[in-house]
């Protein structure tokens, strides 16, 4: 059977190339960066080498900005309570967008035991930031504001810069969550005014067990990792060299390879959309539409009247590999935040599936995909009594077909009927989101 | 030139067939154990898997009591910081040894910044605990004991099971942090009455960046990165899938290689410890003397009027790599708060040289170290003005030869007097510490 992976989101696998480069820190260079002998002098220069190759993909002023972690949620982890322990006598007031990653939100809920008070700033329908919205959250007391560039979830774009001036302004640091974008987008974190910025080498060909934090030479961050004085005496612990070397070098690839890899990933992104809105009816891109405000290897598509659960272990049976639900946490939560966020009607919510591009990815894949998924949703609204009450007329959809019902897929046999599908007109009005089935 | 690796408290080399085992998660099996895909589905066997592995190496009840976290740092702030938010109603006290490893003396700090107290157990001269001591320290209020089973620069083994059974009875969690034990000396959890007990898979050639807490299961503790709910919520980030790989293959490995492993590196530990003492004048050991309450890979060694920082830089230019200063901390500290808290006098700790053995240490590498070693000591003396004022008889040693001076070695050209040696003999004997020279 063809396997096709559209997980990007949740990990990538790492480059030959990466690989080969970390390979002889295991073995054969495999010193700790602590030893003053020449074991230890050699993965110090490592260290050095992929300090470079981080700071130079996200524009860094130097390579001393750069902290490795292990792991995005690390980092996140580091940034929220490093700045929070730094800044505690200047206040105790943190802004966020309601949509970040559970890493930031649930970092900032420890912080609120703590006595820390924090606002959650609301996105609109496409999850969208409003940078008027975050300076009005702000207090005299704000340390910290958190907005990540993209989602995790639904790809959004967030107007950083914009957040970023307001911060400068202020002189308020600004942690922004680039772990979804970093390896897919151009990112320019002193153009960005943030503070602190986080990436994770794995979702973008390089290692797990790797993370990075980009840190402003004058913001600042007490370390929450005790113990040794590695990484400046910000992060704790005996450096992970192989996957610091891996991390470095994917930044390396990923440098080169940007616009190139953005481009062919939204190419086949555009493939796939508009191929599946023709092919299945009542379908909703959870996000903004395609385009300068969404990332290019993010899909959240909601085929209502199906638990996305399900849609997503039937594609795994078909050789599709999609999440259900946000990548990371997929296990545990049954509905997104970010899409209770967004607003989303709950049926919709537990519909979600995210298909997510990657490099590997080929026209032939995105066929495949076209051809198989359409048949998995028809399969299990066959299986589904509320789509065929809503069928019979007997239940509502919080989408609706635009345009004449009547150009609804042969293929789909149980479409709605015209009757039906006018009687959900006024509901689609009311949604009136971007993203919806136009057919 | 010959390499000899002797520093392998500060590491390993990954062995080949863990990078074997390893090798596939990085690029075929990539995907992230919180997928609900059948990618997600072979990363979460391995984890169970390795899961297993560590289990048996330290006998575990269960695998679901072996927590996955970055590193033997990470362990412990875990365990340190876990249980004391766990335990925040029940009291705010703790009782650790003075010569822990600086990840748990220093998440203790951290945690007394926020309103708990701190009984440091002092040792005695050897670096052992006290289990009576441990008791006299409890309070009612004390929430956790901290002792670790092996120190980290003097090998000392601590009596652990006793201090389990006083914390047993006062109902009291002790954590063991076994960083530098495992893999090197058989352990069992549940027989050492630890209710938390730490890993560093890089320390028994298993790869860096991953890292093992024992949590048994009644033992309460509370998360420290927050996020998603990945390991059953202790834990969040995405797994190292490789490293927790190999952390089992090489967990698997020892239990195979152990007692063998130990009683190989231990032949050669007392080969070198008496061919030094009998080649190198005023050469103290630091900790217990060989035996039952030692290590078997570890040598600290003091060569009196030598800097231990410039004897292990000039070792490596002989190709041998020893470790100044404790393992993971070279770089900072310059005197090892073990070293203060044995009372070990200022010069003497200056001077400490950490030799620790591997599996791959051969009898022709302990011959090149035995011949090359004192000459450099040699070489260090011969350029210190100290030593020069010691053997003019304007100096004092804080060591001193035992038996007939006239027994020292033809080869120490600066060797000191008779006379000098007779006059030190009082300093002798108020110094009267296990590994002194003895010629």
């Amino acid at each position: 059977m063809r396997q096709v992976f559209l997980d990007h989101q949740a990990t990538t696998p790492v480059l030959a190339e990466v690989f080969e480069a970390m390979r002889p820190y295991f073995t054969d260079f495999f010193g700790s960066p602590s030893s003053l002998h020449h074991h230890g002098l050699r993965a110090r220069d490592a260290l050095a080498q992929a300090r470079s190759q981080v700071a130079s993909l996200i524009n860094a002023e130097s390579p001393d900005e750069i902290l490795f972690t292990s792991g995005g949620t690390e980092s996140a982890n580091l940034a929220v309570k490093g700045v929070a322990a730094a800044s505690q006598r200047r206040g105790n007031h943190i802004v966020v967008s309601a949509i970040e990653h559970p890493s930031v939100l649930n970092s900032v809920a420890f912080l609120e035991h703590q006595g820390f008070t924090c606002a959650r700033v609301a996105v609109d329908a496409n999850g969208m930031v409003d940078p008027e919205a975050v300076r009005a959250a702000l207090t005299d007391k704000t340390i910290l504001i958190a907005v990540h560039h993209v989602n995790h979830d639904i790809g959004v774009i967030e107007p950083i810069a914009d957040i970023g001036r307001i911060a400068d302004e202020r002189g308020i640091p600004l942690f922004v969550d680039a772990v979804a974008s970093a390896g897919w987008l151009a990112i320019d974190a002193q153009a960005l005014g943030a503070s602190l910025l986080s990436l994770s080498p794995h979702r973008f060909y390089g290692p797990k067990g790797v993370g990075v934090l980009y840190r402003h030479r004058r913001a600042r961050l007490v370390g929450m990792m005790h113990g040794g004085v590695q990484e400046s005496g910000r992060r704790a612990g005996t450096e992970n060299v192989p996957a610091i070397v891996g991390a470095g070098v994917a930044a390396e690839i990923a440098g080169h390879e940007l616009p190139a890899r953005g481009a062919g990933v939204a190419r086949l992104q555009r493939r796939l959309w508009e191929g599946l809105r023709e092919r299945v009816p009542y379908l909703k891109l959870n996000g903004p539409e395609l385009g300068p405000r969404r990332i290019g290897n993010n899909l959240n598509l909601s085929a209502e009247f199906v638990e996305g659960e399900s849609l997503a272990l039937l594609c795994d049976t078909q050789g599709i590999a999609v999440a259900s639900g946000p990548g990371c946490v997929s296990k545990s939560l049954r509905i997104s935040h970010v899409l209770q966020a967004l607003g989303l009607e709950h049926g919709l919510a537990q519909a979600s599936v995210m298909l997510s591009l990657g490099r590997g990815n080929t026209d032939e894949e995105i066929d495949y995909v076209l051809d198989t998924f359409p048949r998995l949703v028809e399969k299990l609204r066959g299986m589904s009594p509320r789509w065929a009450d809503f069928a019979a007329g007997l239940a509502d959809s919080a989408l609706a077909p635009r345009g004449p019902a009547g150009s609804m897929p042969e293929s789909a046999p149980t479409a709605v009927s015209p009757a039906i599908a006018a009687r959900r007109d006024p509901a689609a009005e009311l949604a009136g989101a971007d993203g919806l089935v136009r057919r």
